[in-house]
C-alpha cells in the first residue's frame, strides 16, 4: 500500500488518524499507554486487524520504559497494560488474540534479561504486523477467484488497508482482482454513524484506481433490486464457532438484503478473527457506542437536544446467511462448524 | 398541532423552513413562485401531502397578481404556474393531484369575474388543507386500531404533521394512539442523507410526549433481531393500484427486514396518494439528488473530493411486503388491486 496505517517508529507508534480522513492525511504518535488506548476507543485506529497491532505494539510502548529488575515485577506491569488495553474495545477479538499472544511470548522467554525480553516482544509485535500482511495478501488471493469479470461488489465499513497492516481483509479481494486485470467496480456502504465507507473505503479504492460509487446505508436494497450488485464482501470482528459473524452495524441489515435479492455474501477475516470459544454469535459481547456520534458526528446538531439513542457498534450477522468465508488459508464453505475447524487446523 | 407547517398568510404563504429543524424554528415567506418553487426542490417545505398543499398554494400565489381581463389569458398564467410548480418534485402523485385539482376549479370558475376566480383558487386550496386536516385524523383513528398496547413501533422518514397541514399520516397513528392513553414507543430511523428522521421525527414526537429512540438506519435490522419492534408505520409518496409504494429511499429495506422479522408493515397515506393510472410501482419516476446531500450534508466534506455517489430519493416497496393500508377511508388489506378500488369508490 501507500501508506502504512500503523508501526513501531523511534520508541513509539505512528499511526494515521483515520478520524481525519478523507479531509486531512496525518500521522500522530502515541509514546505511553492512554495515549494509544484513547487512539484505539476513538477510532483514530480502527479494523479488526488494525486493532490486533494496535494492542500488540500497545503492549510493548506498556514495558519499553519498565525499570523492572525481576521477570516478576515485569509480568507485573505487563499484565498491567494488557489489561488497560483489553478494556479499549469489546467485540474485535483479534485485540484479546493480540494481548495473549504477547503475553505467551514474554511467558516463553521470561529466562532472558529484561532488556532482551523487551526487544522479543517488540520483535513478535513486528512478526504479528509481517503476519498480517502476508495474510492480506493471502486473503486477496483466495477471494478473488469468487469474482466474475465486470462483477460490481457491495461492501460495508472498512476492510481495507487502513484496517489493517497493508492490503486489507474485503477490499484485498477486490486489490486483488483489480491488480490481475479483472474489470471490477464497487459500490461503498457510507456506514454511519462514523462513515468508514464515506471517508476511508471511497478514498481507498479511488487511490487504487478502482471504480467505486458511494451510497447511503439506506440506499443499498433498491440497487440491489436494480440489478446492480453481484455480491457482498464485508469483514468481520469476530466469527463464532458456527460461522454467526460479529462486524459493524448495517452488516446484519446487508446479509438480509443479499438474501431477499439471491445476492452471494462473502466475509473476509484471517484466522484470528476466528473465535472458537463461543459456539455461536449470541455469545459475543456488543459494544454500545456514545449518542453524539449519532447526534453530533458532523460537527453540528442533527437531532434534537436530549433525544434517546440506541447505538450499537456492532451485529451478528447468522452463519445462515453467510455463504463463504474467505481466510487467509482459503474459502470456508458451510456447514462452518466443520470447515472453520478444519481450515484452524490446517 | 402546536404548529402550522404551511398557510396561507397576507397574500403570501408562510411556512416553516424545515431544512433548519431543530436547531432553529423559523418560518419563511414565498411571494413569488420561484420562491416556492425553490421551498419545494430544497425540502423547505416536504412529506407528500404538505407539498401538495404548497402546490396549490403556489398555484395561487402563481394567479394572484394576474392583471389579466379574460379568462383566456388567465389560464395562461394559471397553466404557467402549474406547469413550473410540476417540475419541482417528480416522486409525489400529491403535487400533480394538487396541481390538477386548481387547474379543474379554474375551468368550473370560468364565468367569475377574475377577482373572484382568484379567490376561488384561494378557497380551493384552504379546502384541501382542511381536508388534509381531517385527513389526518381519520387515519390516525382508522391506524391506531392497529396498535397494542406495549407497543414499539418502528418509522422511516418523516410522516408527521411536518409533511402535512396537520397531524401526519404515518405519525397521525402514534399520536392518536398517545392521545387515547395507549402505552407505545417508536424507533425512528434518522433517514440519511437528509435526515428528516433525526431532525423532524423525534422532534415532532418528543414534542408530544412519545417515547422515541433514534437509531441510525442501518441499525434497524439489529433493533428488530432483539425483539424491540413490533409494527413498522411509514408514509407514502406514490401508491399504484395494485398497492406498491414509492416512499423516502430506505423505506424498501425497512419493509425487507420486517419481513426477515416477521413484523407486521404497515403504510400510512390519504387517498390522494393513490394512483390508479399506474399499475404497478414500476412506472413510478424516482427523483435522482445531488450527491452533495450525501458527501457535504453536514457542513463538512465527509467523502473525498469528486467521488461518485449514488442518490435515489425514493425507493418502491412491492404490495407483497406491505401487510396493510390506512386512509382516511379506514384499513385496506391484501389483495389491494381491490381493497383499494374499493376505497376509492367509498
Amino acid at each position: 500500500m501507500a501508506f502504512s496505517t500503523i508501526e513501531w517508529d523511534d520508541n513509539r507508534i505512528k499511526l494515521i488518524d483515520q478520524t481525519l480522513l478523507p479531509n486531512e492525511f496525518k500521522h500522530i504518535y502515541c509514546d505511553d499507554l492512554p495515549s494509544i488506548w484513547e487512539a484505539i476507543k476513538s477510532l483514530r485506529v480502527r479494523g479488526a486487524p488494525a486493532i490486533g497491532i494496535a494492542a500488540a505494539l500497545g503492549t510493548v510502548l506498556g514495558i519499553w520504559n519498565s525499570d523492572a529488575e525481576t521477570y516478576d515485577a515485569f509480568e507485573t506491569e505487563l499484565k498491567s497494560a494488557t489489561e488497560y488495553l483489553a478494556t479499549s474495545r469489546p467485540t474485535a477479538v483479534n485485540l484479546f488474540w493480540a494481548l495473549d499472544r504477547m503475553t505467551q511470548t514474554a511467558e516463553q522467554n521470561k529466562h532472558l534479561p529484561i532488556p532482551e525480553l523487551k526487544q522479543a516482544l517488540l520483535t513478535e509485535a513486528e512478526t504479528i504486523i509481517e503476519e498480517d500482511k502476508a495474510m492480506c495478501r493471502a486473503i486477496g488471493q483466495h477471494g478473488m477467484t469468487l469474482l466474475n469479470e465486470n462483477d460490481t461488489i457491495l461492501t460495508h465499513c472498512n476492510a481495507g488497508g487502513l484496517a489493517t497492516s497493508d492490503y486489507g481483509t474485503a477490499l484485498a479481494v477486490m486489490f486483488s482482482a483489480h491488480e490481475a486485470g479483472k474489470q471490477i467496480k464497487v459500490f461503498a456502504d457510507e456506514t454511519r454513524p462514523l462513515l468508514q465507507g464515506a471517508r476511508l473505503t471511497t478514498w481507498e479504492l479511488m487511490q487504487a484506481g478502482i471504480d467505486v460509487t458511494l451510497i447511503c446505508d439506506n440506499m443499498a436494497a433498491q440497487v440491489m433490486k436494480e440489478g446492480k450488485i453481484q455480491c457482498v464482501v464485508v469483514g468481520a470482528d469476530r466469527i463464532a464457532a458456527n460461522g454467526d459473524t460479529a462486524n459493524k452495524i448495517g452488516t446484519y441489515n446487508v446479509a438480509i438484503l443479499a438474501e431477499a435479492h439471491g445476492i452471494p455474501f462473502y466475509v473476509a477475516a484471517p484466522t484470528s478473527t476466528l473465535d472458537f470459544a463461543l459456539e455461536t454469535g449470541a455469545e459475543i459481547p456488543i459494544e454500545q457506542r456514545a449518542a453524539e456520534e449519532v447526534t453530533e458526528g458532523f460537527g453540528k446538531l442533527t437531532a434534537p437536544k436530549g433525544v434517546k439513542v440506541y447505538s450499537p457498534a456492532f451485529d451478528v450477522t447468522p452463519a445462515s446467511m453467510v455463504t463463504a468465508i474467505i481466510t487467509e488459508k482459503g474459502v470456508a464453505r458451510p456447514p462452518f462448524t466443520e470447515s472453520l475447524k478444519a481450515m484452524q487446523n490446517a
